[in-house]
Formats: C-alpha cells, sequence, structure tokens
C-alpha cells in the first residue's frame, strides 16, 4: 500500500457545480441517489466502501448475521449508469474550511460548491478513558465482531477455569444503556443462553449466566412510548434478563464494573451502547455547534452558510415539535437525504427550498422470538407477535439489495425452525488494543 | 480473558480409554463422527472453533462467500445428544511425550490412551522469510479477509495515485504456485476483472490489471491429469490469465517480485500458494518424520507406537501405488478418519485392523463460470459446462450443514445471474504486521 503522500483524490475537473457528501450513512445515500448527476458532480467520502444497516448490527454480534448481510458496498450501489458522475473516495477527512470552500482529506485538499456532512455519531463515554478503553463499543462492523469473538471467547474460558469467581465474571454480561441496541442485544443473548449456548458448553451451568442491562432512566427503551416500555419490560423480564433502572456504571477496568450506587460486579465484558456522540468535523465555527450535534435550519443548511448542510444524526434542527432534534434513528436520515436530493438543484436553479417536515413512520423493537414492540403514528402501541411480523417484514424489505434480503430471509428462516444461531465463529481472537492482558493470552493461539 | 496460568483443561476424569485428536479438519471431524462415545472419552483440540471447508476458501477471498459459509462451528457439530462424552477446547497444543502418553498444552498437560493428529499442513516458505514477511498466504479464515481487503484496497488506492508505475504495482496481483488454490484464484480474479470491477472503479483502465500465475512445473494443476493440465490452460488463456510455467519467485521486498530468470515484476500483492509443510508438533522421534510429514503405516499408526496415530495431510503413508504419499486433498483425509473411527474399537476389542485402501473419487478444479475441469476414476476427464455442474453440485453436498448448502446457493444463484460478487467489504484494512509501511497508512483510517 502507498503512503498518503503518495495518493491524490483524482476527482475529475468539472465545469458542474460539485457536491461533496461526507458519510455514507442513510442520510448520505438517499441524498446521493437523488441527486441528478447532470446538473451536479457528487463526490462522497467515507472511511468504509460499504453502507451499514446499522439496526441490524448487533445480529452480527450475537452470531445471527454475517456482516455482508447487512453492508452493501458503496461502489456498489452507485455503479450503475445512473450516476455517472458519483465518485467515492475511501478516504479519512481531516476538516472543513466553509470560507474558502475547501474539504482537507489525509492524501489532499478539494474544493466543493455545496458541503454536505452526514459523519452520523460516534460512541459517547462522557470522557471517561477507562470505559471506553476497556468496554466494547458497537457502532461499526468490526466492533460487532469483535465482540462476537469475546463472547463466545468467554464461554470457553469458563469451561476451562477451576475458579468460581473467575468463572462468574465470565459469564457475566453487563450492558450499559437501554436503548434500541442495549435492548435487543440483552434479548438476543438471553435466546442464545435459552437455545444454543447449553449444547454447545455442556459442561457450564447456564443458570450462572448472568445478563446485566443497566439504563440512567427509570424504564427501558427510553425512546419509545410508555406502553412499548411496560411489555419490553416484561418481555426481557421473562428472558430473565437482570435489569438496572435509574443507575449508571460510574467505572469499569476490565475487570470490575461500579455502578453510581457502589454495587460491584465482575464482568470480563461490558458492552457500551449508553449514548453518542455526533461525530463532528473540524473547521466548522463553534456557533454552529450545539450539544455536540451541528444547528441547522429547517433546509438543514448549517447556521451561517447557505451552500453547508448537515442531515441524519449529526443535524440539529431545533423545531417547535422536536425541541432537542429529531430522534436518533434512522427515518429522519434518511427523509432528509431525499428531500437535500430535492432542494440542492432548487437552490441551483434559484428556486425556493421546501423546508423539511419529519414524517414520524413509527419505531419498532424486537426482544426475542415471538415478542417485539411497535409504536405507530396514531398513538398505536402493540407488541408480541404482530409485533415481532411487523419487525421482521419492514426490517427485511429495509435492507439494500435483493442479495441481502435473500441471505437475511434464508438465515432467520433457518434459526426460526432450528433455533440456532448460525454463525459462532470466532474469526479473530482480538480484542480492544488498550487490554494488554487479553492480547496476550490471544498471542498464545496465533499461527506461527 | 485470562491468563494461560489461570486455566485448565477441565477434561473429566474418566474410566473410559480416552482418544484425543489434535485438529478438527476433515481428518479429525471424520474420525470424531465415527467414534462410539459408549467406547471413548473423545477430547478434540484446534485453534480454531471451526470446521472449514477450505477448498471453497477462496470464494471468501474473492468476495464471493462469507467465512460462515464455509465454517461450521465445531461445538455445533458435536453438539448432539450422539456425542455425550465428546470435549472440545480451544486451545494451542505445544507438543506430545508418546513415552509418557501426555499432551501439553499451553494451559496444561493430560494424559491419553489414544492420540491423534490431524493438524494439517502449513504455507510452506521454503525458508525464505522475506517471502513470508510479505506475502498473502491462503490457508486459514484471517488470511482470506485479509487477502480480499488488500485487492479491494489496491484498487482504491491505484484510483488516486496520478502515478503510473505504482498503479501499475496495485494492479498486478502474483500468485505463486499454479495448484488449485492458486488456479481457481485466478480465475476468480479475472471473472472480477471481467465482470466487477469496471463497474466499481470507471475511473481505472482494466487492461491495465494484470493477474500473473508463476508455477515451478511445466503445467498448470500438476496434480491433475494432462488432460485437465491442458483445458485449464487454455480456460485461463480465455481469461486474459499471464501464466509463467517452469519458473519460480525467487525474491519478493513487498514491492517487488524477482522470477528465477531475472524478471522484475512490480506489485503489492503477491499470493502465496506454492506449497505447504506438514504442521507437525514437537515431541515425536526424528525417525517418525520424513519430508516433514509423520511416517505411518497402512493403519495410520505412526512408527514405533501402536497407540498413536496421524491422518490426512500430516500422515505419510507410503504404498506402492503413492511411494510419496497420497494426494493432499480432503478425500484421503475423511477416508482415512473414518477408517480409524472404524480401527479404535478394533483395537480396543483385540480384532484386527482393516488397512487403509485409498478409493480416488476423483478430482475437480474451476476456472471461472461454465469452465470448469474433471478427472474422475476409470481415466474418465471432461471438461466445460459439464464438469462446472460437477463441481457445483458436488461442493454444495459437502458443504457441512443445511443453513451453509442454502447460505452458498443462494450467492451461487444470485453471482451467476446478476455477475455481481456480493461481499466486496473491506471490513478490517489490516494487512500483514510485519509490513509496517501499510499498517502506517491504515492507521490513518481507523476511528478514533
Amino acid at each position: 500500500m502507498l503512503e498518503p503522500e503518495q495518493l491524490s483524490l483524482n476527482i475529475p475537473d468539472t465545469t458542474k457545480p460539485r457536491v461533496i457528501i461526507i458519510g455514507g450513512g442513510f442520510g448520505g445515500i438517499n441524498l446521493a441517489k437523488k441527486l441528478p448527476n447532470k446538473d451536479f458532480q457528487v463526490v462522497m467520502f467515507d472511511r468504509q466502501n460499504y453502507h451499514g444497516f446499522w439496526p441490524l448490527l448487533y445480529q452480527v454480534a450475537t452470531a445471527g448475521l454475517e456482516p455482508d448481510s447487512i453492508a452493501e458496498p458503496l461502489r456498489k450501489m452507485f455503479g450503475s449508469d445512473k450516476y455517472p458522475d458519483f465518485h467515492f473516495r475511501l478516504v479519512k477527512v481531516n476538516g472543513v474550511d466553509p470560507v474558502t470552500r475547501v474539504v482537507a482529506t489525509v492524501i489532499g485538499d478539494i474544493s466543493y460548491d455545496y458541503l454536505v456532512i452526514a459523519t452520523g455519531t460516534k460512541p459517547n463515554y462522557f470522557g471517561n478513558d477507562q470505559i471506553k478503553k476497556f468496554s466494547f463499543p458497537l457502532k461499526q462492523v468490526p466492533e460487532a465482531l469483535n465482540l462476537r469473538s469475546q463472547i463466545l471467547q468467554c464461554f470457553e474460558q469458563a469451561n476451562m477455569t477451576k475458579d468460581a469467581e473467575m468463572r462468574q465474571a465470565l459469564m457475566n454480561f453487563v450492558i450499559v444503556g437501554a436503548g434500541p441496541t442495549g435492548v435487543e442485544l440483552a434479548g438476543s443473548l438471553a435466546e442464545m443462553r435459552r437455545h444454543v449456548l447449553p449444547t454447545d458448553y455442556p459442561g457450564l451451568d447456564f443458570g450462572q449466566m448472568n445478563i446485566i442491562l443497566v439504563e440512567g432512566m427509570d424504564r427501558v427503551l427510553p425512546p419509545m412510548s410508555a406502553e412499548a416500555s411496560e411489555k419490553t419490560y416484561k418481555y426481557l423480564k421473562e428472558l430473565d434478563v437482570d435489569m438496572r433502572l435509574g443507575t449508571l456504571v460510574s467505572s469499569y477496568d476490565g475487570d470490575v464494573a461500579t455502578l453510581k450506587d457502589g454495587e460491584q460486579i465482575k464482568t470480563n465484558t461490558l458492552i457500551w451502547a449508553a449514548g453518542v456522540a455526533g461525530a463532528l468535523i473540524d473547521g466548522l465555527p463553534e456557533t454552529s455547534v450545539e450539544r455536540g450535534r451541528i444547528l441547522v435550519n429547517e433546509y438543514n443548511q448549517v447556521l451561517g452558510f447557505d451552500n453547508v448542510f448537515a442531515i441524519g444524526d449529526i443535524a440539529f434542527m431545533k423545531t417547535p415539535e422536536f425541541p432537542k432534534g429529531h430522534p436518533g434513528v434512522a427515518q429522519p436520515a434518511i427523509q432528509q437525504g431525499k428531500l437535500l436530493g430535492k432542494n440542492l438543484p432548487r437552490l441551483l436553479h434559484g428556486e425556493p427550498l421546501a423546508p423539511f417536515k419529519y414524517k414520524d413512520k413509527g419505531s419498532l423493537a424486537i426482544i426475542g422470538r415471538n415478542r417485539a414492540v411497535a409504536d405507530l403514528p396514531g398513538n398505536l402501541h402493540f407488541g408480541g407477535f404482530l409485533a415481532w411480523v411487523v419487525w421482521l417484514f419492514v426490517h427485511v424489505m429495509a435492507l439494500v439489495g435483493f442479495r441481502n434480503k435473500l441471505v437475511v430471509l434464508s438465515n432467520w428462516a433457518y434459526r426460526f425452525f432450528t433455533y440456532e444461531n448460525g454463525t459462532r465463529l470466532i474469526i479473530r481472537p482480538f480484542v480492544r488494543s488498550g487490554d494488554r492482558v487479553r492480547r496476550r493470552f490471544i498471542d498464545k493461539y496465533e499461527a506461527d
């Protein structure tokens, strides 16, 4: 591989206005799909070469799906004749200069006519570097694979220690944050505890395996309705998930998690799903940023610049209905991306822009087999089998690409009938680099 | 994770004779499936928690399949009631002592009544440490994923350099060794060059992409018949693979591969499929080892010990028909594993053992769409569409598990109709640790 100094962006010169989109998430791809290439040159930067369907990432972590099922290569998505002037570059953006209209990357700078920041979020450790070092985040594909290896290795090791206390620490799983990721992960682990793990590890007593879900608010799934929270709480109880509401994990050193009230839980695995912060980019004035997100008007324009936009999770659009901004889920990003795809041509042609109006399509969460909750528009709340069927249908249909739909459906059908999570592979016995003790052990497995 | 000192093997004590199987490859699993658990306690050690169907590994490298499709968790395979006294441990074996009848692992020693060495092979670099450091092997799942990332990153970078010479080096792929792995990989890359890559990278000229297959013998696929070699040569020519027969790569420094005749090829990617050596285990007397493999008699007994066996690629059974040992493919390992599964009970009960007789089921290799070659017993050689259909059928049927069959079939059907390799994801922009230059660049992509 070449050094950054040996590379350049190689974006063709053009007489068309150039739109640079930073990020290939839900916002970025829906914008790029709408932008007419006859009017614009479209440039997309991302540090991954794929678009991830993150709502299903937890299933990669719990050995239910492989990464290819939930990820679609960006070049495949925009490789057709419909996008003759689309240019993807796998590169890290260092910063932007909205005055000179330049984006700086690790391999060079490039000017833009329109800039769209669609960088999403990153885990928020609230300044706790120790937790950052020792916990497992679940935001990216490699992180999900790390977590999968970690979970399976814990049982391999629990099966090989005679020390009861150490075994217990290996079989305690602490999940911090009872939002959709935390809840769905807890439910998925609980189902594995019932159906898969006892057969895989007959030497272990799975009555000892604890799934501890810690949430700072007084209910699970705080973004959803009270009805959904109650049902979810009941489902998780049925699945023997140990819920600790209204408390926090104040420290974790890789061995012991300490809660706010002083309780200590020995665990080798602490999963951090407690919060996210905007993945900000250097160069915007401080006045454009509030609570780690970029302030935008109803057209997603960044305050102070009429040719700089932010969409999706990174955007903070204050409205009377959403004074704290829109929910950090896929729909606002998708809808803002699509709208901006129509507004940029209008801006180019001097036509009036359409303001963003969030259309709430409802929320869904799955806790386990036949157990899901739904909040639909019109104050419609339901759970159980019906919500579970709706969840399955919506998620399969939302996947990008026929192949992904087919493979995910095959995997789910197989799992439904066999109660098996198919992909229990410890592909990379790597763990977080901060944790040297772990690595040292792992090194002994490595091939010569 | 715990330190090795904190772990122990925890194999239950038993009054039954204990069989220790080192390795969960074709030999190991077929043996373990046959061994009656009422007569034996069966212990299996492996450094991976899955059995890999290695004949399809090259498709993981070329973005056609995901690892879960070709790998089956060993605990899943032996988790049923049929194997109540089967014990898998994910652990590295340090050595064996056939006199005291003990296997030493990184976490402790264990005695055996019968020992079966089924460790297979590892890449053979013929003592060239530089090639070992800079080349890409293709023997394990993580290696296939590394190679996939490398191939895709080469095009990402080729698309971002203005230096013609550097671009050429990124688009040159040198494959050393024209055995089944080398040939199938070359064919698969050539098909990607035709159907997938030009759409993904419209800015690159794929007339510049070279696939160079280097083979020391004077023909491709030397283990197969002359007819198969000829057909394969013709198919690879049609696919514009540049074959260099009767020559060797004598050095590779990460930038330039030098052939025996002095020719130099600039390349960032050299794939080493040139040879394998037995994955030997310390502790056997030197007299038991020849050409890196373990000498066994017709019952797979290691010379000098009646309770130590070697099966599969690691075993060297000299017979009049196979003076150099059996071919290093799946069938001898499978057949020896099955036979030993019948012979061990016979040995236990003092009955005469059955000698091994290799039943050649033929050989197949696939070069591309509608292009394959077959050597079947009875001197039957054919190629083309018919061989291709036979190849597909045999490989789907040979996969372990219904789920794998279903997912692989879905992927192949999708690929057949769309000409798309579905999984073009750069999951881990890691490359071989020896190569610091590569890592340094990659580090700039990594998340904060």
